[in-house]
């Protein structure tokens, strides 16, 4: 059966929110702004970043309630994941990958570990077709030159890919939005787009309407300051939609839109973010005996396999850089937690001396307050220590995962690479 | 094309080692007969729980070098996952999800938090077959009369259950063993098996040789102490293979075996868990047009639909428990850190007295060692109270999204039950 006749088409919408109760400014007047222009705009599929507050949600879910029925809040974290998607059709299914790295609890004032980063997977059906559609936000990243929470980053691209690889076997496209804190050839994001053939609404749209190059972090935006975008004169692009159809469906995307800082008859715009949307059509096909398992995407040429081979041997060196450093940290805390506990023993020896030597003054030998206090620095001391040694174990057991599971498969693409016709090879290693 | 002509089978062995370096009986010895078990046997895929020791992992793995030849050892928390998989068979892929809960850390006797239990997910070719092989633990049942961690092992098998579903839609068979720490009619299992379609290979197996009712933790076995299955005559059945087809391929358990305690030749068994043993043969369906997403799981009659709902609302129910707890631990939490604050600034504010009240007595009202040791009291307790806030905030969130999700399940079941012809409704509801 040749099914070209069912055509569909889907408008996505993606948005960092940049949510932050009490702190970012005029959030309230903003979710009003944004959820204004989703009644209005009616987009199918609604991706939101950064609703760290579950009060948002509801203001959300509230105001949408006609006009996209469906939608779903991803819980994770201490605050949240602040994911959160709107519908105007019925979402079937969902599912919570939770990343393994996600930066630094004591970094309090970055936050992002509090913030419990994930991808949340939504399978919507629209029309005859099934479209898993991913959302996600990404570690920030805080210092482009020296950028300590690159190899999280990386990992967290690694579980993307391997997430949205895995589950979207079953889907006839494949959808994902949000703010993935990379710029557009940045490792983690060649990572993502060559093991899953993801395609940039951007860079594949017909026709284009918004930013310059598609940026998504702009200088005339007034919420972001300068020195966030600082060495890039015009700004940033980090946002994306990005998508794939199947050997069920193929899928193209007509026009891309971003906004451009300012809304039209508002003061601020909606966000610190740019928000995107994509006009995606698909069109199903005439199902193939070999639609089967979409995991092993069409790496079918060897030049393809061997960038894929290059990427990964790449990200491999981030993350055994990451392996190292938390290595380090670990032995750090390690010392210190023993320097702190030979420092009480000694101060305990030190106090139990006039004690137990026979004739000596049974007084302390030096101040009461000095020696609470230096207890209670040693006390402190191991405590922390003990706790940064549980949570650097925990660190590098996912940095070790991720070597290995990235050793299998560049081994594995090895072996495909030799089963290539040797010209083909010769081809692929000359470019 | 029919393809019934290519029949395939696999052995799959599954066993919780039981390797806890140091504090387990006979570790070292034990891993040496399960090296000689394995090299002798030689399963085609060997998926092994408690492998808490890395070290323990390359001593298999040096040892099954020739015999299996490909493996993994998935790396998770902050001891490991315990989970490894040796396979006669390429592991095209890895995968592995984290349990979003898995007890408490501070519940150290226990120790599941620590073992960062998960579900890894090994993508293995099998002939022309694409077998998706997984492997899990779930969090021990210590008293089965006042299970606390009950809530935590109905989310741990609902993630699992999901986590199947969404990522099998491209395998031609499916298996899962492990140690699921849940007898054959707890709700998580049901939940787990309703939901997936899997088949149990003791209930389903044309022979059966073992022990009675195919139980893994046995009186006979000597490492096994009488209270841990007190209520329970003979013993417990907790671990399983499981495994389902597809629309393109029929599978079905030949044998099933499991050890009964006591080892030929040695004195004593393997691990204080019987190991299980399954031989499943399966065999090629032609390509249908309808093969597409194995998500949608064939609970095509409308009895199923109302069984699954039951159980859900079963599982919803527990889950809800879990929340009020969560909820309580947590406010208990703030009310100590809210009293320790008090106690610390009224002590200050006692000690602040006589340097503001003009005329008074420059001196401490108390002794100086009461008021440092009440300080570090009080300061001790602020520390842990925020420490339990931010664990037992993150509890909340998981066990919430947990409901969201089940929520969700159950409104599009319900809508899916409406859909049956009424009478077939009917005969659903008086079952």
């Amino acid at each position: 059966m040749d099914r070209r006749d069912s055509v569909s088409s889907i408008r996505v919408f993606s948005l960092n929110c940049w949510g932050v109760r009490y702190l970012s400014k005029h959030c309230a007047e903003r979710y009003g702004m944004i959820a204004d222009l989703l009644q209005r705009e009616k987009h199918d599929v609604v991706l939101l970043q950064e609703v760290w507050s579950e009060k948002d949600y509801l203001f959300l879910k509230k105001k949408l309630a006609n006009s996209h029925v469906h939608s779903h809040y991803f819980q994770s974290g201490v605050i949240g994941s602040g994911l959160a998607i709107f519908s105007k059709h019925r979402i079937q299914d969902t599912l919570l990958y939770r990343y393994s790295l996600n930066g630094y609890p004591y970094m309090v004032h970055h936050g992002d570990w509090f913030g419990g980063k994930a991808v949340g997977l939504a399978v919507v059906n629209v029309g005859a077709m099934t479209a898993n559609v991913y959302l996600t936000h990404l570690h920030a990243e805080y210092s482009r030159e020296r950028d300590v929470y690159l190899p999280h980053r990386v990992v967290q691209a690694w579980e993307l890919q391997q997430f949205i690889r895995h589950t979207s076997a079953g889907a006839d496209v494949v959808i994902l939005g949000g703010d993935l804190n990379m710029h557009p050839q940045d490792l983690g994001n060649r990572l993502l787009k060559s093991y899953t053939g993801l395609r940039d609404a951007f860079a594949d749209a017909g026709h284009f309407e918004g930013c310059e190059d598609g940026l998504t972090l702009i200088l005339d935006n007034p919420f972001i300051s300068k020195h966030v975008i600082a060495p890039f004169e015009k700004g940033i692009r980090i946002d994306y939609i990005l998508f794939k159809g199947s050997c069920r469906a193929d899928i193209q995307c007509s026009t891309m839109y971003t906004t451009k800082g300012s809304v039209p008859g508002h003061p601020f715009p909606y966000s610190d973010h740019e928000a995107l949307t994509a006009d995606l059509h698909f069109d199903a096909l005439a199902p193939s005996e070999a639609c089967g398992d979409s995991r092993a995407r069409s790496c079918d040429r060897a030049q393809e396999v061997a960038q894929l081979v290059d990427i990964l041997t790449e990200a491999r060196t981030e993350v055994k850089v990451g392996v190292h450093c938390a290595r380090r940290m670990r032995d750090t805390a390690t010392r210190t937690g023993i320097m702190g506990l030979a420092l009480l023993l000694l101060e305990l020896v030190i106090a139990a001396v006039p004690w137990l030597a026979p004739g000596a003054q049974k007084t302390l030998p030096f101040p009461l307050t000095s020696f609470y206090l230096l207890a209670a620095l040693c006390l402190a001391i191991l405590l922390c220590t003990t706790w940064l040694y549980v949570f650097y174990s925990m660190e590098l057991k996912s940095l070790q995962g991720t070597e290995d599971q990235m050793r299998l498969a560049v081994g594995g693409l090895q072996e495909k690479l030799r089963g290539f016709p040797v010209v083909e090879q010769q081809e692929s290693v000359g470019k």
